[in-house]
């Protein structure tokens, strides 16, 4: 029998201008457009080997080994586009196998648990539509293919490139403008660091699918901040990592994670994902920036309360020196020289803060999806 | 010696209606009108005493048996106010004693622990203003002594009327069309009634003062609020008030509490008065009502951790009886017969969620000022 197969890794990103609220819920075409980082696929990424082959009898997924259901209307709507385009490839070439009438098989795997709380469905999701785009040999450039895997998670659509990622909502009623566009690669600032601390909750917190829509339909705030505060953010921004300013770059991400959040305190019921832990950081953070007389780390939180800091590498011994003294308890700093890390207190600072945080992951900016020699078999 | 002396007692009001955000700080004229919710001098007053002498010395103000200053520009604008008044009386009676000139000696205490993080300035102010206004016999109506209490603390002003309250924010820039006036008397919805949660915290909040200027300074959907959100909000929650809509009065409440705290939440750096505990006092009201399918119980926070829960007698045993059954540990219930209240749960809340609270108040709605036969002596 013959299996056509290809293997691909892709990123997580974390928005530093959050996306929050569909204008279209079934296409994920966003109320606003956003700006992330892509972080480093040796700390963060999911591994995706896609499959096809005229013996399959169904559509398959399994994820970190378990079989998982690929009914999702999103899926569906991935798969579906894939398949078309390669269905138009193979209508125009004989030679083709004609793949697009084959059963999937799609194995995927992230070298991150699942349980530190961090959205994988964005990594997963790009891997997703890259692995088969490969597979399917397609020639449409990333963002065409970041049209697709934003049906299957708007964020996952960022996903596509490293570096610095726009999402630009676009106008059209059918999506065809809404796609991810590089801001600037990598290299352009490869010193960008970030660490995320993991914040333990025992609340379950609430869907952002479902928190987007309750925020868009009761919020009274929330489209002055759709329609004034983000356009103007959204283009200071991209100018500040043009720029390469920290400073201005730093606090534009903090007032964004900020602004987020209040828009979701503002929904009825309210939102909360920030919890004390959450808010302590935050304080620390700005407690750190005063004492420095300039922004050299900046938080941002998703929907939950971790946080994720993102600094420049010529501050690292303080960033990173602070984060250590106060949660050098907690695991994830093998990968840090911890002796070139300044010991830096800031007073009032809870001694405790430490035990709401349950694991740091030290990482950085990095590349966007990547084909792989290495795949997955189940 | 002749010593010339009154004594009243004020109220302490909650707010329903938000005041956050002056348009001038001397004179504490507000960015937006407030409503608030007087509350009852059984469970909650100031009791002072104002007596002038030509014996005596000086101003001196004794609050709660210690003598503290009088020399904040706040107090001398209210004090300046009512002796200019007074001297405009004296200027037209020669056969009254010249009081404008003689020294002050206020003696003050409030029936409820200040440790309990209640916002006494307000109740303290408007007692100060209304004991030296009946010392000097001044024939000012309450809404004009409304506006020399304002200029003690913001919110003071609402506190020389009972039952619904509203702060019209004028116009002028001289601030003498910013004053309080009667929304509905305590006659009107005599059975409001009110469960203060008095929630531990051990961080300092952001003063009231220093939050506001911060917020109006920094945030970005503050200005939406100010000009768009809370002019709309202040007709509808007058109107609920006189058609005694507890549905649309406590919806009202809450999204006004939710959005104070968003644009405190939204200003850089970013205010914090809500903690873990009251987000979970939040969602504890919030399952109520959606049990009972009408809100019969709506939550407000201050600049804290506090919970205030409105509600009309009628719901009372179940109203109660929620808070009972989760806080029967905490001090406070000693007023209430508790034998009525029915026991009843919520799936999912926290069973030790009671640790974070360390007494309950019961209180209602309750009446305006009054002079009393009681006096205080240094």
């Amino acid at each position: 029998m013959s299996v056509y197969s290809a293997s691909v890794t892709a990123p997580v990103n974390i928005a530093t201008l959050k996306y929050w609220g569909k204008r279209d819920k079934e296409l994920n075409l966003p109320t606003n457009s956003s700006i992330s980082v892509t972080l480093s696929q040796k700390d963060l990424r999911t591994l995706t080997t896609a499959s096809a082959s005229s013996t399959f009898k169904q559509d398959e997924l399994y994820l970190n080994g378990k079989l998982e259901s690929l009914e999702s209307a999103r899926t569906q709507a991935c798969l579906g586009d894939l398949r078309k385009l390669r269905s138009e490839l193979e209508s125009q070439d004989d030679k083709l196998e004609k793949l697009s009438q084959f059963k999937l098989r799609i194995v995927s795997e992230n070298n991150f648990p699942t349980a530190a709380g961090l959205a994988s469905s964005a990594a997963g999701f790009a891997a997703l539509v890259y692995a088969i785009a490969k597979l399917y040999e397609l020639p449409q450039d990333m963002s065409e293919l970041s049209k697709i895997a934003r049906k299957g998670s708007g964020s996952a659509c960022r996903s596509l490139f490293g570096g610095f990622v726009a999402w630009e909502m676009g106008d059209l009623e059918n999506g065809q403008d809404s796609k991810a566009v590089e801001v600037a690669p990598v290299e352009h600032w490869p010193t960008l660091k970030a660490a995320i601390l993991v914040v333990s909750d025992d609340k379950k917190d609430t869907p952002s699918t479902s928190g987007m829509q309750a925020t868009v339909k009761t919020s009274d705030l929330f489209q002055h901040r759709i329609k004034e505060v983000v356009p103007q953010r959204f283009d200071e921004m991209k100018q500040s990592i043009l720029n390469k300013d920290f400073n201005k770059f730093g606090e534009l991400t903090m007032r964004d994670s900020n602004s987020f959040h209040a828009v979701c305190l503002d929904s009825y019921p309210p939102i909360f994902y920030l919890n004390d832990t959450s808010k302590k950081i935050i304080k620390l953070i700005h407690k750190l920036n005063e004492t420095e007389g300039e922004i050299i780390a900046a938080y941002t939180f998703d929907a939950g309360p971790n946080a994720v800091i993102y600094y420049d590498e010529a501050n690292e011994a303080k960033v990173l020196g602070l984060i250590h003294t106060y949660f050098n308890q907690v695991d994830g700093w093998s990968k840090a020289d911890t002796s070139k890390l300044s010991k830096l207190e800031i007073e009032g600072t809870d001694p405790e803060i430490y035990k709401g945080v349950s694991r740091i992951i030290l990482t950085e900016i990095g590349q966007g999806p990547q084909i792989t020699t290495e795949s997955l078999q189940i």
